[in-house]
Protein backbone atom coordinates (compact mmCIF):
# COMPACT_ATOMS: atom_id res chain seq x y z
CA UNK A 1 0.00 0.00 0.00
CA UNK A 2 1.83 3.00 1.39
CA UNK A 3 -0.56 5.35 -0.28
CA UNK A 4 0.52 9.30 1.09
CA UNK A 5 -0.76 9.83 4.35
CA UNK A 6 -2.68 13.62 4.60
CA UNK A 7 -0.97 15.66 7.46
CA UNK A 8 -2.78 18.70 8.48
CA UNK A 9 -1.38 21.49 10.79
CA UNK A 10 -3.30 23.31 13.41
CA UNK A 11 -6.78 23.04 11.10
CA UNK A 12 -9.27 25.30 12.71
CA UNK A 13 -11.98 24.79 10.46
CA UNK A 14 -14.22 21.28 11.36
CA UNK A 15 -16.08 21.41 7.75
CA UNK A 16 -12.72 21.99 6.72
CA UNK A 17 -11.40 18.82 8.29
CA UNK A 18 -14.49 17.24 6.72
CA UNK A 19 -14.53 18.19 3.37
CA UNK A 20 -10.62 16.99 3.82
CA UNK A 21 -12.03 13.20 4.25
CA UNK A 22 -14.45 13.65 1.67
CA UNK A 23 -11.75 14.84 -0.51
CA UNK A 24 -9.44 11.75 0.36
CA UNK A 25 -11.81 8.79 -0.12
CA UNK A 26 -12.89 10.12 -3.88
CA UNK A 27 -9.50 9.63 -4.53
CA UNK A 28 -8.43 6.60 -2.64
CA UNK A 29 -6.38 7.90 0.16
CA UNK A 30 -6.91 6.86 3.48
CA UNK A 31 -4.87 7.67 6.11
CA UNK A 32 -5.34 11.25 7.85
CA UNK A 33 -3.19 12.66 10.24
CA UNK A 34 -3.79 15.74 12.59
CA UNK A 35 -0.72 17.79 13.73
CA UNK A 36 -2.04 19.96 16.89
CA UNK A 37 -6.01 20.76 16.15
CA UNK A 38 -7.28 24.17 17.00
CA UNK A 39 -10.58 23.40 16.66
CA UNK A 40 -12.56 20.40 18.59
CA UNK A 41 -11.85 17.06 18.03
CA UNK A 42 -13.65 15.02 17.43
CA UNK A 43 -15.62 17.58 15.82
CA UNK A 44 -19.41 17.53 14.67
CA UNK A 45 -18.79 19.88 12.15
CA UNK A 46 -16.04 17.82 10.39
CA UNK A 47 -18.33 14.69 10.31
CA UNK A 48 -21.41 16.75 8.98
CA UNK A 49 -18.89 17.47 5.86
CA UNK A 50 -17.43 14.34 5.30
CA UNK A 51 -20.24 12.77 3.80
CA UNK A 52 -19.77 9.19 3.55
CA UNK A 53 -16.07 9.56 4.82
CA UNK A 54 -16.37 9.34 8.19
CA UNK A 55 -14.72 5.79 8.61
CA UNK A 56 -11.21 8.39 7.52
CA UNK A 57 -12.40 11.06 10.24
CA UNK A 58 -12.62 7.62 12.65
CA UNK A 59 -9.37 6.48 12.02
CA UNK A 60 -7.17 10.18 12.34
CA UNK A 61 -4.74 9.88 14.56
CA UNK A 62 -3.46 13.32 16.54
CA UNK A 63 -0.40 14.36 17.23
CA UNK A 64 1.52 16.83 19.53
CA UNK A 65 3.82 18.91 16.58
CA UNK A 66 4.86 17.75 13.21
CA UNK A 67 8.31 16.10 14.44
CA UNK A 68 5.84 13.02 16.10
CA UNK A 69 3.35 13.90 13.00
CA UNK A 70 5.85 12.58 10.61
CA UNK A 71 6.39 9.25 12.80
CA UNK A 72 7.27 6.26 9.87
CA UNK A 73 6.73 8.61 6.87
CA UNK A 74 9.88 8.72 4.48
CA UNK A 75 9.38 11.05 2.05
CA UNK A 76 7.53 14.59 2.61
CA UNK A 77 5.79 16.92 0.08
CA UNK A 78 4.51 20.11 1.70
CA UNK A 79 2.01 22.36 0.28
CA UNK A 80 2.65 26.31 0.13
CA UNK A 81 0.71 29.15 -1.66
CA UNK A 82 3.94 31.67 -0.79
CA UNK A 83 7.32 32.40 -1.56
CA UNK A 84 9.84 31.27 0.51
CA UNK A 85 13.05 32.04 0.58
CA UNK A 86 14.96 28.77 0.56
CA UNK A 87 16.32 26.73 -2.00
CA UNK A 88 14.32 23.92 -2.26
CA UNK A 89 12.94 22.14 -4.62
CA UNK A 90 9.11 23.11 -6.14
CA UNK A 91 6.54 20.65 -7.64
CA UNK A 92 3.27 21.00 -9.68
CA UNK A 93 0.64 18.62 -8.23
CA UNK A 94 1.50 16.47 -11.27
CA UNK A 95 4.95 15.85 -10.96
CA UNK A 96 4.41 15.40 -7.05
CA UNK A 97 1.73 12.47 -7.24
CA UNK A 98 4.05 10.88 -9.66
CA UNK A 99 7.08 10.80 -7.20
CA UNK A 100 4.46 9.51 -4.49
CA UNK A 101 3.45 6.90 -6.80
CA UNK A 102 7.40 6.32 -7.36
CA UNK A 103 7.78 5.89 -3.79
CA UNK A 104 4.96 3.20 -3.29
CA UNK A 105 6.41 1.32 -6.42
CA UNK A 106 9.44 1.04 -3.77
CA UNK A 107 7.25 0.27 -0.33
CA UNK A 108 8.70 3.93 0.85
CA UNK A 109 6.12 5.63 3.01
CA UNK A 110 5.16 9.47 2.53
CA UNK A 111 2.71 11.77 3.76
CA UNK A 112 1.57 15.39 1.87
CA UNK A 113 1.41 18.45 4.39
CA UNK A 114 -1.11 21.25 4.35
CA UNK A 115 -1.47 23.90 6.81
CA UNK A 116 -3.86 25.49 8.87
CA UNK A 117 -6.23 28.03 7.13
CA UNK A 118 -4.70 30.95 8.27
CA UNK A 119 -0.96 30.79 8.04
CA UNK A 120 -0.46 27.81 6.49
CA UNK A 121 2.94 25.55 7.31
CA UNK A 122 5.50 27.55 9.19
CA UNK A 123 9.09 27.68 8.08
CA UNK A 124 10.49 24.77 10.84
CA UNK A 125 7.67 22.50 9.25
CA UNK A 126 8.61 22.70 6.10
CA UNK A 127 12.29 22.68 6.90
CA UNK A 128 11.14 18.55 7.30
CA UNK A 129 10.21 18.60 3.62
CA UNK A 130 12.21 16.72 0.89
CA UNK A 131 10.26 19.52 -1.68
CA UNK A 132 7.16 21.64 -1.61
CA UNK A 133 3.99 21.55 -3.87
CA UNK A 134 2.70 24.26 -5.34
CA UNK A 135 -0.53 24.46 -7.15
CA UNK A 136 -0.85 26.45 -10.30
CA UNK A 137 -3.36 29.37 -10.22
CA UNK A 138 -4.47 32.25 -12.55
CA UNK A 139 -3.73 35.59 -10.90
CA UNK A 140 -6.38 35.01 -8.20
CA UNK A 141 -5.20 32.14 -6.11
CA UNK A 142 -7.70 31.64 -3.42
CA UNK A 143 -7.80 28.20 -2.92
CA UNK A 144 -9.20 26.69 0.83
CA UNK A 145 -8.00 23.17 2.48
CA UNK A 146 -10.25 21.04 1.31
CA UNK A 147 -9.39 22.47 -2.45
CA UNK A 148 -6.11 21.84 -2.16
CA UNK A 149 -6.44 18.50 -0.87
CA UNK A 150 -9.07 17.69 -3.54
CA UNK A 151 -6.84 18.74 -6.13
CA UNK A 152 -3.99 16.87 -4.73
CA UNK A 153 -6.01 13.89 -4.27
CA UNK A 154 -7.10 14.00 -7.84
CA UNK A 155 -4.03 14.21 -9.71
CA UNK A 156 -3.10 10.98 -6.87
CA UNK A 157 -5.17 8.66 -8.36
CA UNK A 158 -4.93 9.70 -11.64
CA UNK A 159 -1.42 9.07 -11.95
CA UNK A 160 -2.26 5.24 -10.77
CA UNK A 161 -2.24 4.18 -14.31
CA UNK A 162 1.04 5.78 -15.17
CA UNK A 163 4.33 3.55 -15.71
CA UNK A 164 6.65 5.86 -13.41
CA UNK A 165 9.64 7.36 -14.73
CA UNK A 166 12.00 6.01 -12.01
CA UNK A 167 11.39 2.14 -12.93
CA UNK A 168 14.43 2.56 -15.72
CA UNK A 169 16.47 4.74 -13.32
CA UNK A 170 18.61 2.37 -11.01
CA UNK A 171 16.93 1.99 -7.83
CA UNK A 172 17.76 4.48 -4.60
CA UNK A 173 18.13 2.92 -1.14
CA UNK A 174 15.34 3.77 1.19
CA UNK A 175 15.22 7.20 1.68
CA UNK A 176 15.98 8.08 5.51
CA UNK A 177 13.06 8.61 8.24
CA UNK A 178 12.22 11.43 8.99
CA UNK A 179 12.73 10.93 12.38
CA UNK A 180 16.59 10.19 11.60
CA UNK A 181 17.08 13.23 9.82
CA UNK A 182 15.44 15.17 12.31
CA UNK A 183 17.90 13.49 14.89
CA UNK A 184 20.67 14.13 12.34
CA UNK A 185 19.47 18.06 11.95
CA UNK A 186 19.49 18.47 15.95
CA UNK A 187 22.48 16.60 16.26
CA UNK A 188 24.59 18.85 13.63
CA UNK A 189 22.73 21.58 15.23
CA UNK A 190 23.69 21.31 18.59
CA UNK A 191 27.47 20.69 17.82
CA UNK A 192 27.53 23.65 15.21
CA UNK A 193 25.78 26.23 18.31
CA UNK A 194 28.80 24.91 20.52
CA UNK A 195 30.98 26.20 18.07
CA UNK A 196 29.85 29.25 17.76
CA UNK A 197 28.46 29.28 14.20
CA UNK A 198 25.63 30.97 14.12
CA UNK A 199 26.51 34.19 14.49
CA UNK A 200 24.79 36.59 14.73
CA UNK A 201 22.47 34.53 16.84
CA UNK A 202 19.58 36.35 15.37
CA UNK A 203 19.91 34.71 12.23
CA UNK A 204 20.47 31.05 13.95
CA UNK A 205 17.05 30.14 12.63
CA UNK A 206 17.49 30.80 9.17
CA UNK A 207 21.03 29.78 8.83
CA UNK A 208 19.74 26.38 10.15
CA UNK A 209 16.52 26.02 8.05
CA UNK A 210 19.36 26.38 5.01
CA UNK A 211 21.43 24.04 5.97
CA UNK A 212 18.51 21.68 6.48
CA UNK A 213 17.27 22.31 3.34
CA UNK A 214 20.93 21.85 1.66
CA UNK A 215 20.93 18.44 3.48
CA UNK A 216 17.17 17.44 2.29
CA UNK A 217 17.92 17.78 -1.12
CA UNK A 218 20.55 14.94 -0.96
CA UNK A 219 17.73 12.68 -0.36
CA UNK A 220 19.58 10.50 2.21
CA UNK A 221 19.15 7.39 2.85
CA UNK A 222 19.17 5.48 6.47
CA UNK A 223 22.60 5.06 6.04
CA UNK A 224 24.10 7.76 4.67
CA UNK A 225 22.66 9.99 7.99
CA UNK A 226 24.16 7.13 9.73
CA UNK A 227 27.60 8.28 7.81
CA UNK A 228 26.77 12.14 8.34
CA UNK A 229 26.27 11.92 12.42
CA UNK A 230 29.83 9.72 12.28
CA UNK A 231 31.48 12.22 10.48
CA UNK A 232 30.26 14.71 13.03
CA UNK A 233 31.41 12.66 15.80
CA UNK A 234 34.51 12.53 14.05
CA UNK A 235 35.00 16.23 13.27
CA UNK A 236 34.23 16.82 17.18
CA UNK A 237 36.31 14.33 18.57
CA UNK A 238 38.77 16.06 19.87
CA UNK A 239 36.48 18.63 21.67
CA UNK A 240 35.64 15.94 24.12
CA UNK A 241 37.94 13.12 24.11
CA UNK A 242 41.58 14.32 22.44
CA UNK A 243 44.53 14.98 23.50
CA UNK A 244 44.62 18.96 24.34
CA UNK A 245 46.56 20.71 21.77
CA UNK A 246 47.33 23.71 23.90
CA UNK A 247 48.52 27.14 22.10
CA UNK B 1 -10.31 34.95 -26.06
CA UNK B 2 -13.05 32.52 -26.10
CA UNK B 3 -12.43 30.37 -22.69
CA UNK B 4 -15.47 28.19 -22.07
CA UNK B 5 -18.55 29.05 -20.05
CA UNK B 6 -19.30 27.63 -17.16
CA UNK B 7 -22.98 26.94 -17.50
CA UNK B 8 -25.20 25.27 -14.17
CA UNK B 9 -28.68 23.91 -14.79
CA UNK B 10 -31.13 24.73 -12.42
CA UNK B 11 -27.91 25.19 -9.32
CA UNK B 12 -29.98 24.83 -5.85
CA UNK B 13 -27.71 25.95 -3.40
CA UNK B 14 -26.26 29.42 -3.15
CA UNK B 15 -23.15 28.12 -1.73
CA UNK B 16 -21.99 26.04 -4.51
CA UNK B 17 -22.67 29.35 -6.74
CA UNK B 18 -20.28 30.78 -4.88
CA UNK B 19 -18.10 28.15 -4.74
CA UNK B 20 -18.27 27.57 -8.45
CA UNK B 21 -17.10 31.65 -9.22
CA UNK B 22 -13.98 31.34 -6.77
CA UNK B 23 -13.15 27.85 -8.31
CA UNK B 24 -13.60 29.89 -11.91
CA UNK B 25 -11.17 32.52 -10.86
CA UNK B 26 -8.89 30.32 -9.76
CA UNK B 27 -7.95 29.26 -12.93
CA UNK B 28 -9.34 32.06 -15.39
CA UNK B 29 -12.24 31.19 -16.22
CA UNK B 30 -14.58 34.16 -16.10
CA UNK B 31 -18.18 33.52 -17.58
CA UNK B 32 -20.84 32.06 -15.86
CA UNK B 33 -24.64 31.15 -16.79
CA UNK B 34 -27.15 30.17 -14.85
CA UNK B 35 -30.05 28.02 -16.06
CA UNK B 36 -33.12 27.90 -14.26
CA UNK B 37 -31.55 28.56 -10.59
CA UNK B 38 -33.57 26.77 -7.75
CA UNK B 39 -32.74 29.41 -5.16
CA UNK B 40 -33.08 32.94 -4.88
CA UNK B 41 -30.94 35.26 -7.55
CA UNK B 42 -28.45 37.23 -6.78
CA UNK B 43 -28.11 35.68 -3.62
CA UNK B 44 -25.87 36.29 -0.32
CA UNK B 45 -24.81 32.91 0.40
CA UNK B 46 -23.03 32.82 -3.23
CA UNK B 47 -21.32 36.00 -2.44
CA UNK B 48 -20.48 34.93 0.89
CA UNK B 49 -18.79 32.12 -0.84
CA UNK B 50 -17.80 33.75 -3.95
CA UNK B 51 -14.68 35.27 -1.63
CA UNK B 52 -13.12 37.38 -4.19
CA UNK B 53 -14.47 36.53 -7.41
CA UNK B 54 -17.58 38.44 -6.51
CA UNK B 55 -17.06 40.17 -9.99
CA UNK B 56 -17.93 36.77 -11.65
CA UNK B 57 -20.80 36.53 -10.31
CA UNK B 58 -22.04 40.36 -10.76
CA UNK B 59 -21.67 39.49 -14.55
CA UNK B 60 -23.12 35.93 -14.47
CA UNK B 61 -26.52 35.67 -16.63
CA UNK B 62 -29.85 34.21 -15.99
CA UNK B 63 -31.38 31.74 -18.89
CA UNK B 64 -34.91 30.38 -18.48
CA UNK B 65 -33.49 26.85 -20.10
CA UNK B 66 -30.33 25.22 -21.49
CA UNK B 67 -31.17 25.96 -24.90
CA UNK B 68 -31.48 29.50 -25.02
CA UNK B 69 -28.90 29.01 -22.31
CA UNK B 70 -26.29 28.06 -24.74
CA UNK B 71 -26.76 31.13 -26.79
CA UNK B 72 -23.61 31.66 -28.64
CA UNK B 73 -21.99 28.55 -27.90
CA UNK B 74 -20.34 25.58 -30.45
CA UNK B 75 -18.44 22.72 -28.46
CA UNK B 76 -20.47 21.95 -25.20
CA UNK B 77 -19.01 19.54 -23.32
CA UNK B 78 -21.71 18.32 -19.95
CA UNK B 79 -20.08 16.99 -17.22
CA UNK B 80 -21.82 13.21 -15.68
CA UNK B 81 -20.97 10.79 -12.61
CA UNK B 82 -23.63 8.67 -14.14
CA UNK B 83 -23.48 6.42 -16.44
CA UNK B 84 -26.00 6.76 -19.34
CA UNK B 85 -27.65 4.52 -21.79
CA UNK B 86 -26.29 6.92 -24.81
CA UNK B 87 -23.51 5.70 -27.31
CA UNK B 88 -21.79 9.51 -26.50
CA UNK B 89 -17.70 10.30 -26.00
CA UNK B 90 -16.65 10.24 -22.61
CA UNK B 91 -13.70 12.40 -22.08
CA UNK B 92 -11.20 12.84 -18.97
CA UNK B 93 -10.89 16.29 -17.57
CA UNK B 94 -7.70 16.16 -19.16
CA UNK B 95 -8.80 15.47 -22.73
CA UNK B 96 -11.60 17.54 -22.33
CA UNK B 97 -9.03 20.57 -21.59
CA UNK B 98 -7.29 19.61 -24.49
CA UNK B 99 -10.08 19.92 -26.89
CA UNK B 100 -11.92 23.27 -24.89
CA UNK B 101 -7.96 24.77 -25.82
CA UNK B 102 -8.19 23.14 -29.53
CA UNK B 103 -11.37 24.89 -29.85
CA UNK B 104 -9.75 28.38 -27.99
CA UNK B 105 -6.62 28.57 -30.57
CA UNK B 106 -9.44 27.85 -33.39
CA UNK B 107 -11.56 31.18 -32.18
CA UNK B 108 -14.58 28.13 -31.25
CA UNK B 109 -16.68 29.45 -28.46
CA UNK B 110 -17.10 26.51 -25.81
CA UNK B 111 -18.95 25.50 -22.71
CA UNK B 112 -18.95 23.06 -19.45
CA UNK B 113 -22.57 21.81 -18.57
CA UNK B 114 -23.02 21.44 -15.06
CA UNK B 115 -26.27 19.81 -13.78
CA UNK B 116 -27.69 20.26 -10.44
CA UNK B 117 -26.99 19.18 -7.29
CA UNK B 118 -29.91 16.82 -6.94
CA UNK B 119 -30.40 15.49 -10.07
CA UNK B 120 -27.66 16.04 -12.29
CA UNK B 121 -28.30 17.29 -16.22
CA UNK B 122 -31.27 15.99 -17.63
CA UNK B 123 -31.02 13.49 -20.35
CA UNK B 124 -32.56 16.33 -22.65
CA UNK B 125 -29.65 19.29 -21.82
CA UNK B 126 -26.93 16.03 -22.28
CA UNK B 127 -28.72 15.48 -25.64
CA UNK B 128 -27.22 19.07 -26.20
CA UNK B 129 -23.70 18.15 -25.89
CA UNK B 130 -21.19 16.94 -28.26
CA UNK B 131 -19.38 14.71 -25.08
CA UNK B 132 -19.53 13.93 -22.04
CA UNK B 133 -16.76 14.49 -19.30
CA UNK B 134 -16.55 12.15 -16.28
CA UNK B 135 -14.21 12.59 -13.25
CA UNK B 136 -11.97 9.79 -12.03
CA UNK B 137 -12.80 8.61 -8.94
CA UNK B 138 -12.03 6.22 -6.18
CA UNK B 139 -15.69 3.33 -5.57
CA UNK B 140 -16.43 6.37 -3.13
CA UNK B 141 -17.37 9.27 -5.68
CA UNK B 142 -19.43 11.84 -4.12
CA UNK B 143 -17.85 15.64 -5.22
CA UNK B 144 -20.22 18.34 -5.41
CA UNK B 145 -20.90 20.96 -7.84
CA UNK B 146 -18.19 23.10 -6.61
CA UNK B 147 -15.02 20.79 -6.66
CA UNK B 148 -16.72 19.78 -9.77
CA UNK B 149 -15.95 23.17 -11.37
CA UNK B 150 -12.40 23.06 -8.96
CA UNK B 151 -11.48 19.99 -11.18
CA UNK B 152 -12.35 21.05 -14.59
CA UNK B 153 -10.98 24.37 -13.72
CA UNK B 154 -7.50 23.24 -13.23
CA UNK B 155 -7.36 21.04 -16.02
CA UNK B 156 -8.11 23.91 -18.03
CA UNK B 157 -5.53 26.15 -16.68
CA UNK B 158 -2.69 23.24 -16.84
CA UNK B 159 -3.53 22.52 -20.11
CA UNK B 160 -2.11 26.36 -20.69
CA UNK B 161 0.31 25.89 -18.48
CA UNK B 162 4.22 26.14 -18.33
CA UNK B 163 5.35 25.89 -15.15
CA UNK B 164 7.84 23.28 -15.39
CA UNK B 165 7.03 20.25 -13.38
CA UNK B 166 9.62 20.60 -10.77
CA UNK B 167 11.80 23.70 -10.85
CA UNK B 168 14.37 25.38 -7.47
CA UNK B 169 12.63 28.48 -5.88
CA UNK B 170 15.76 30.16 -6.45
CA UNK B 171 17.62 29.42 -9.52
CA UNK B 172 21.45 28.65 -8.61
CA UNK B 173 22.86 30.61 -10.88
CA UNK B 174 26.61 30.00 -10.20
CA UNK B 175 27.07 26.66 -9.42
CA UNK B 176 29.85 26.16 -7.03
CA UNK B 177 33.23 26.04 -9.69
CA UNK B 178 34.56 22.42 -9.57
CA UNK B 179 37.79 23.89 -8.09
CA UNK B 180 35.52 25.04 -4.72
CA UNK B 181 34.38 21.42 -4.23
CA UNK B 182 37.52 19.61 -4.89
CA UNK B 183 38.82 22.21 -2.05
CA UNK B 184 35.77 21.37 0.32
CA UNK B 185 36.35 17.76 -0.19
CA UNK B 186 39.93 17.77 0.45
CA UNK B 187 39.49 19.92 3.82
CA UNK B 188 36.18 17.55 4.65
CA UNK B 189 38.95 14.73 4.61
CA UNK B 190 41.54 16.08 6.12
CA UNK B 191 39.26 16.82 9.04
CA UNK B 192 37.39 13.74 8.97
CA UNK B 193 41.05 11.83 9.12
CA UNK B 194 42.23 13.79 12.10
CA UNK B 195 39.52 12.48 13.87
CA UNK B 196 39.81 8.69 13.07
CA UNK B 197 36.80 9.00 11.10
CA UNK B 198 38.82 6.60 8.26
CA UNK B 199 38.39 3.13 9.53
CA UNK B 200 39.34 0.47 8.68
CA UNK B 201 41.92 2.59 6.39
CA UNK B 202 41.75 -0.10 3.77
CA UNK B 203 38.07 1.62 2.95
CA UNK B 204 39.32 5.30 3.50
CA UNK B 205 39.07 5.83 -0.57
CA UNK B 206 35.95 4.26 -0.79
CA UNK B 207 34.00 6.09 2.07
CA UNK B 208 35.73 9.03 0.40
CA UNK B 209 34.21 8.68 -2.91
CA UNK B 210 30.65 7.28 -1.04
CA UNK B 211 30.68 10.87 0.68
CA UNK B 212 31.81 13.15 -2.29
CA UNK B 213 28.73 11.32 -4.22
CA UNK B 214 26.46 12.50 -0.98
CA UNK B 215 27.75 16.53 -1.32
CA UNK B 216 27.02 16.31 -5.40
CA UNK B 217 24.14 15.01 -4.94
CA UNK B 218 22.49 18.49 -3.40
CA UNK B 219 23.90 20.78 -6.60
CA UNK B 220 26.16 23.18 -4.24
CA UNK B 221 26.18 27.11 -4.89
CA UNK B 222 29.55 28.86 -4.15
CA UNK B 223 27.53 30.31 -0.90
CA UNK B 224 26.80 26.89 0.15
CA UNK B 225 30.53 25.58 -0.24
CA UNK B 226 31.59 28.20 2.05
CA UNK B 227 28.69 27.47 4.41
CA UNK B 228 29.81 23.94 4.77
CA UNK B 229 33.23 24.57 5.29
CA UNK B 230 32.17 27.37 8.10
CA UNK B 231 30.51 24.39 9.73
CA UNK B 232 33.54 22.46 9.25
CA UNK B 233 35.43 24.75 11.13
CA UNK B 234 32.74 25.76 13.58
CA UNK B 235 32.99 21.25 14.54
CA UNK B 236 36.39 21.01 14.59
CA UNK B 237 36.95 24.51 16.63
CA UNK B 238 37.32 23.74 20.23
CA UNK B 239 40.45 20.95 18.63
CA UNK B 240 42.65 23.37 17.90
CA UNK B 241 41.95 26.72 20.20
CA UNK B 242 38.93 25.16 22.81
CA UNK B 243 40.37 24.67 26.76
CA UNK B 244 41.56 20.93 26.64
CA UNK B 245 39.04 18.72 28.37
CA UNK B 246 41.65 16.14 29.96
CA UNK B 247 40.32 12.80 31.09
Amino acid sequence: MTAPAIILSQPQIGENIGATARAMKNFGLTELRLVAPQCRWPNDRAEALAAGAGDILAAAKVYPDMASGLAGIRLVLATTARDRDTLREILTPESAASRLRDAQSNGVSSAILFGGERAGLSNDELSLADAVITIPTAEFSSLNLGQAVLLLGYEWLKSADRTPASRMRKTIAVPALRQELVELFEHLERELDAGGFFFPAAKKEAMARNIRAMILRSHLSDQEVRTIRGMIVALVKNKYRGPAKTT
